[in-house]
């Protein structure tokens, strides 16, 4: 359904690169994450991004990294009962990226990568690997002002809220707060099996 | 053409705003500025919106200061005569903005306004901006990196470079510079009329 | 009321400049500013700097600039109009700068400025003054988060927005949007009298 | 002896809480950090605080991770020795905060945290957290610019200096310098036991 | 006394510009700046580019904004006194930049500009500058951070602080207080026979 | 070689210490860091210090932490191989930073280190670092603007994208390539022995 369309070579713009990226007549965006767990700020992201864009994926990374406190399966199916209930959102397709974004992009012909913004040093910490994403396939990254008044909700203070009992279900979708409060006891209890790990109060106060 | 679509009320999502703006079948981007002369850097960003949104609109403040060196008329004539011969760019409408930008993008039925970015300081003194704009008709503000070889092109740098016989034809459209520089002579010949104007070299030193 | 406490000369502490400033057993701050016009932002600083402190005065900058819409004494009334209502904020006192900021300071025995801070780039913007005004005087500067949900709150924008005949009501206390089109209409109507004066779209668009 | 007092809720301005905090006759803030160890740089944010606040306590964090070079025990040792003969410090309490820095500042009665500020991507990486907290109890976060004359002056560099015999006792308390060492000596001795734990140089070269 | 050295034209580089600066067998510096006036942070930043570089230029635009409060001249003549007068910088040479900084630099045989640094939204600001003159002519900026202990001494805050009788001779050689002062005392009196020019505050307020 | 010169005593100069260093009548600048692996990044940064100092030295710090990817001695021999065939680069020395980067600095005789920038928040993050070393040893840390056109191509980068067999080969000199692929491979095959280690896709996405 994709058809070559714009982005033809430009010789006379200097530093423009030649016409790299299928654009089809249905633009598609992905916004990527870990979603450890999906958040409310991360469905404010979405919902902008489904305001602008045809269609738009969830891109779950399958982190490997230890630091990930649910599997990318639970990810995925948290952020998939989530869109199911939030209006305009339910065609939002929720997939896993296996590997790296560009080549999740490229098979899903999608145009564009939205991320959320919370200020300017984001912006600085995200500019190269926008600008790698796109010299590799010419995939444009778009970042979009999150809601301020979500500014506080982030995946890793979540879990840092919740290990200590404190409250999170105002900051994520019904029924997640659950989850990591599992997993984080599930974790704990491993941890006790082993060796002591006493807990951190890092997030909340450095 | 429009059609209501999209970002119905959500009471589950604190912070998220009511359902306040349209989007139509065809999402429509505009890139605002005072082109004050429009150069190869707003020529990038007009094209990387171009490719993400189905028409875009280059919107010209009609900027009162007095520091605006060309008339808006000749900002508009710039810009079309410049988007005419740019492979893709062709369909790129180019009209002035008479007010508020808000008001230009209902009329226009535009979703996005389209900006590009340098830095992080750069995002920080747009937010505020992007907020009051999404706050008054719900339009979203995208920010896209500009192509990083272009980081030096600015209108400001290029009228102060020119001021000084400096080159400055690579870094806008074919026959801009001579505009800017007849622009520059005029200026300087009404106020040698007056009062002896010397010269600044703030722009590329400080 | 006043009595030397604190902040004696440290001589193992290197940096550290000695006891340069009183604090008393009242805790006093302020909030300066131009105020041109007050916003519910300045009004959610105020209300935080009254939650820390014992004391806090309202500042309002006697600005010479020919950009203020506003004569200082409508900026004094505007404010304490407001705080007379709003709840919390009554005792706090609305005094005009005549000078330096450090020398109100020192009369008034304050031991604190109190500024909101949007994001990085505004921190770094403010931090020489307040090294300067701590290095005059000894008074500290203290920088609190707005209201994020404010964030699209702010002067120059609501006076952009009024000009265009845009919604501020919102954004101001109850009748100060009428003040503001008032002065904006007499100033236009003056503008009219000599010169044209063609509007502005920059404060929303760029 | 704390009294209830300001922050009432005040239906007038969007997106102010309603009044989630107490405010006693005394106001508390709280100075939180890692303090591995404790630094002059420290000293001076705890000096400042002091300066502002009825009464402070220097809050440590019991951290988990295995990064800590001092035990949380040392660490309060090592502030509470370095406060005593602090002239205007001697009062400043030093505690463990268990979990959430939220829950100690409500125990404690804290209506503030003080936090120093280098620079402003500081900033836009602790204003979620300052949120967060706001969020959960009402405590408000106020930065505060430390003294310039020690913004090289980090735990985390003191611990990569004296790792290579550095000298770093200009930088924090009277024998602090000596702990450090000795915590490093019996942590090299620990990685020699088991395997080899060649030195880092990251810290002040990259 | 310049011979061709260095930066041939490297094919294999992607990005990087031809082989366009010639360096000789002596490194020469450029601190461009108004100096309106010199303070002790500008002769920070000399001193400290003095001992990078064989030589060093001081470069003193001329500055054609009315916002100038010494000429041309009076700045050049403050600046050698005081390196006149400074241990190791007596054979630094002040001159004015008459046009572009980039042509002074080549006249000059300068392959560096240094510029002092605050924090990182100044880088931000000087970016797009120092991309332009290593376009025009190749020349590089280097970015020197300034003593953090000077960091409240800008000249806008000296002049700012002097309008009101505060102290400013310990931010400035030795005399140029006076220059200051009595620069300020003659705008008033022609702002006098003029019309009403009321002082500001905003400098070291806001 | 060496001669005393320079950075006397200036007790006039509040904040700037006293001669600490030692500048020669050849200036040596120092390029740290991990170069894990070395990319065209280092080499243009490289470059531009060749062409501001009489000497280069490339200094590769001795990484202990295990996310260094290749060896010291990869590092160095990568480093030398390169700069050989670099026209102008040939005579940068590569050595293996042992320990603090001043001692090195010292040893070595190096006034400079030369850092490559990217943006404000990089300049926020390296600055208590080049402070730290000033005050050790009074070595100057100079930053110097990247070639923009580079400035997607990181080190970390390089080795997130080479891991899923994406194209690096034109982001590193000449068979660098094959090197980080090969070690990736080992890397991936001693820990298919011990326990699976899933892939991560952070790097150029989130």
């Amino acid at each position: 359904m994709l058809a070559l369309r714009g982005s033809p070579d430009s010789p006379d713009l200097p530093g423009f690169p030649a016409g790299v990226y299928y654009r089809g007549e249905v633009t598609i965006a992905v916004c990527p994450g870990s979603f450890d767990p999906l958040t409310l700020g991360h469905l404010d992201i979405v919902r902008r991004a489904r305001s602008l864009f045809d269609e738009v994926i969830l891109g779950v990374a399958r982190n490997s990294s230890k630091s990930a406190l649910l599997s990318a399966e639970q990810r995925v199916e948290i952020a998939r009962a989530a869109l199911a209930v939030s209006p305009g959102l339910e065609d939002v397709r929720v997939e896993i990226v296996p590997g790296l974004l560009v080549d999740f992009c490229r098979d899903a012909g999608a145009a564009a990568v939205v991320k959320g913004l919370r200020g300017g040093a984001d912006f600085d910490a995200e500019l190269p690997m926008a600008l790698m994403n796109r010299h590799l396939v010419g995939v444009e990254t778009v970042f979009v002002p999150g809601d301020p008044a979500l500014a506080h909700v982030a995946s890793s203070l979540v879990k840092d809220v919740a290990r200590f009992g404190g409250p999170v279900d105002d900051l994520v979708p019904a029924g997640v707060g659950d989850l990591v409060r599992q997993a984080l006891a599930d974790r704990a209890a491993r941890a006790d099996g082993s060796a002591q790990a006493p807990p951190t109060t890092e997030g909340t106060g450095r």
